[in-house]
């Protein structure tokens, strides 16, 4: 049976919340809200450079380190974060931790025991290597260990060109060491069914260009903590399992030095979750490559979706919809994942406009989220080791004689309903949607009416064309188009549409 | 042992020779200039869609059907031809391989035998779905089953964008049964070792879209090749191997329908070489992912070097050196491919300007490759499914606040001598070689001299930096390049070369 996976991130129960929440019926109250029929797990995250409660070991600092809770907004501590426009978020965020702190509570324990009252799997998610504000020197969320050591960092030797570049270097014992000190506490302090380590944020963790020496390093870090977990399971009598987020593409795992297809191998995983970083959805991972690398059964392979849809890196964002999230759910669960795990995706108030709850009733199992419209649409992936070209769909253009091409895949077929392929053009182009001529799979498609769902904001016009029954395929189908005359046309969005009950 | 394998295409001797030429001496002639000591196997292709002997079964055509030996080079045979400036040519490989035809000599089983003699082992390669010259309806290299069934073609729905448009489309039976008949005759007729299938001339099967379904046809046809070739290697008392010539990246060649991973866990196939197209010798093919999915180390894994080098596909093609390519075999080699499979690279007359001796003697063996200076250059793969995107590291813009990256995998870290990363920038960009910060694997590089060796003739201006020893890595190496201020540069081209004796 598949199903979902939620992480809950470090900050967004703290920033979003008022005061008078940070109680158990309040912490309660956003796990009630995750708890769905498919939900299965859920990761809670405790950290990016600081942990949101008092680390029991001497190197790790709280969140709330430095604060006073009686001064103003402009102390020290939020010295930058006004930049951000954001200071009430970061402040309400060290507030509310150093609130639970003082009351006693811990909320990862709280979320934990209710999480097994509510027959969910509780685990713990570590972030690894979190480099968010690394622009700003003096951000509330940095560490001691990260602000006094600059030399632990991966790019030492010029600018900082993005923030990645400010990220511990885990070719350092030091950080290595550093890191296992919270690893173990994890592991020690909460009763948890697994610790996921989340090597996605940020992704990158050796200087730039020895990573094939990290990889090596980085999967006798992993036996580390397979060791230090086994103990832990011993002791308690039942297994804690470990879990991994890393890179969508195994190449790309592995060149940037996260091999979880050796770390299956050695099995020193039972969690792989593939995704994309932050920028975009990504809505064709390989997921018959990576099981066809693990050949594992017993590891629960994870597809990530990420909030965020966009259809080449320059374009700006938008959020996904129920619609484009059951696309890439039916997608991937048709590949072969055992779970659809989301990212970003924190309840109704913070993510999606609107529909949020129907992502938590029907993305976890086929069945269920073929049973509604869902929108395949073409994005891209946003992790590569440095100086590995990345490759993208869009924009396209396409004239009398160049053709525009897009492969998308869908899951199963429809059996009901009806489909359209959609493009979206630029202002840039012809916009002349009379003389596109649109195949699928060899297929001649009809120009319908415009799509009543809208594409995506830089989109200037955009067509449906509809796709006669039985032309769809399981997987992939391809889309092809030719314009028929005059200038050329220039494609910012595909997709292809679904909507099996009418 | 490594070592190399060379294909021996279908109009090289033909149309390079004179008549007379045409005796075993002129045929043996040619493959003692192949027999170098590396030399391990010769590959000999008698077909595009038409068979330079006289076929022995009725489906197929010999190059010189219609061909009328007294007749000017106006007759109908060549229509079409003139256009490619080159009608001497065609109507030299028609002449001569009906000459030897006249003469009673089969050319491939003097090859065959002889190289025996040379203790080289030979194979007969066949192209699979050849479509040069498709442009033009009436050229002299069309089968009579191409060109009476249309219906037969991969997109009959449309106009031709492309030459491949107009291969056979595999989906169809009698498509299949219409190869199978050469494979037979192949395997029956001639002695030799190994029969390989080269589905990379061109590399596309299917209707476009139906890659999932034609994959599985190509499977089981794969199954009934093996199926023949067993028998006959019972009659013999001798195994015939198959071989197959495929995409060079797993993802790639299984969603073309190429399921080389899928034909060797079935055992299907003793041989696969992975290789780019034509457009670009390929010099980052992913041997170590290929060799965890194929996981038997009694197939041979090739890699397949073609003889041009773009860094891009818009910029115009230049000719590998021998420096270029003991750089592309260095790094195959170091990755574990069993041979280096040299496609195009034809005789010294007609393929490399210079040098060409060089790659026949060194290129096969890491010691011998790695004793002699070699460039290990940026490009990229040509060969991907219809609407699959391409990365490209090239063109590249970097100024003082953008990077540009370069990942660049050497093989083994050279142990002496001196070692440079090169950069070939644009007119269109800034040239002020000074003001660019080189790094690799970030150590800082000076400037150095001009490199003595030019780079590619696309380049306007390039610029050679000195590696410091010991920083270069086994594998991939990073080279990271910014500008101090001024206007953007733009890099088309991107090396690093290494000279183990000065």
């Amino acid at each position: 049976m598949s199903g979902l996976m939620l992480n809950e991130d470090n900050s967004h129960f703290f920033g979003s919340r008022e005061a008078d929440k940070m109680t158990i019926e309040g912490l309660k109250e956003l796990l009630s809200h995750y708890a769905s029929a498919q939900m299965k797990e859920i990761l809670f995250c405790p950290n990016a450079m600081r942990v949101n409660v008092k680390p029991d070991n001497p190197y790790w600092q709280p969140i709330w380190a430095g604060y006073d809770s009686d001064g103003p907004d402009s102390q020290l501590l939020f010295k930058g974060s006004e930049t951000d426009n954001a200071v009430n978020r970061p402040r309400r965020w060290v507030h509310n931790a150093w609130l639970l702190n003082q009351k006693g509570i811990d909320p990862y324990e709280i979320w934990i025991s209710y999480a097994r009252e509510k027959n969910i799997s509780p685990w713990i998610s570590m972030r690894m290597n979190d480099v968010h504000g690394a622009h700003n020197p003096d951000s509330f969320m940095h560490s001691d260990f990260w602000k006094r050591h600059p030399e632990y960092r991966r790019v030492p030797y010029r600018k900082m060109i993005r923030w990645p570049d400010a990220a511990l270097d885990y070719g350092q014992r030091e950080v290595r060491e550093y890191s296992l000190a919270l690893i173990r506490e994890y592991l020690e302090r909460y009763d948890i069914d697994g610790l996921e380590l989340d090597w996605m944020r940020f992704g990158y963790h050796f200087r730039p260009g020895a990573e094939e020496q990290g990889r090596k390093l980085l999967t006798g870090f992993m036996q580390q903590v397979k060791d230090f977990a086994e103990n832990i399971s011993a002791k308690r009598g039942r297994k804690i399992k470990i879990g991994v987020r890393v890179p969508s593409r195994p190449q790309a795992a592995r060149d940037l030095g996260m091999d979880a297809v050796e770390w299956s191998r050695r099995g020193l995983v039972d969690l792989i979750v593939i995704t994309p970083f932050w920028a975009t959805i990504e809505t064709d991972m390989p997921v018959e490559l990576w099981r066809e690398l693990i050949d594992d059964n017993n590891i629960i392979l994870a597809g990530g979706l990420e909030l965020l849809v966009r259809p080449f890196p320059d374009a700006k964002h938008d959020y996904n919809t129920p619609e484009t999230a059951r696309g890439a759910a039916v997608s991937l669960l048709y590949r072969g994942v055992d779970r659809i795990y989301l990212f970003n995706y924190m309840d109704s108030e913070t993510t999606m406009p609107k529909g949020y709850q129907e992502v938590l009733d029907q993305a976890g199992e086929l069945d269920s989220a073929c049973s509604y419209p869902r929108r395949h649409v073409i994005t891209y992936a946003d992790t590569h080791p440095p100086g590995q070209p990345a490759a993208y769909a869009l924009p396209a253009k396409c004239d009398k004689d160049r053709l525009a091409e897009f492969r998308i895949h869908i899951g199963p077929k429809p059996t009901s309903g009806t489909s359209q392929a959609i493009l979206g053009l630029g202002k840039d182009g012809n916009t002349d949607t009379e003389k596109l001529n649109v195949w699928v799979n060899g297929n001649k498609c009809e120009l319908a009416q415009t799509p009543d769902i809208p594409t995506h904001p830089i989109v200037h016009k955009s067509a449906a064309f509809a796709i006669p029954d039985s032309v769809l395929n399981n997987g992939y189908n391809l889309i092809e188009v030719l314009g028929e005359n005059g200038e050329p046309y220039e494609i910012l969005w595909s997709e292809i549409r679904i909507d099996p009950q009418r």
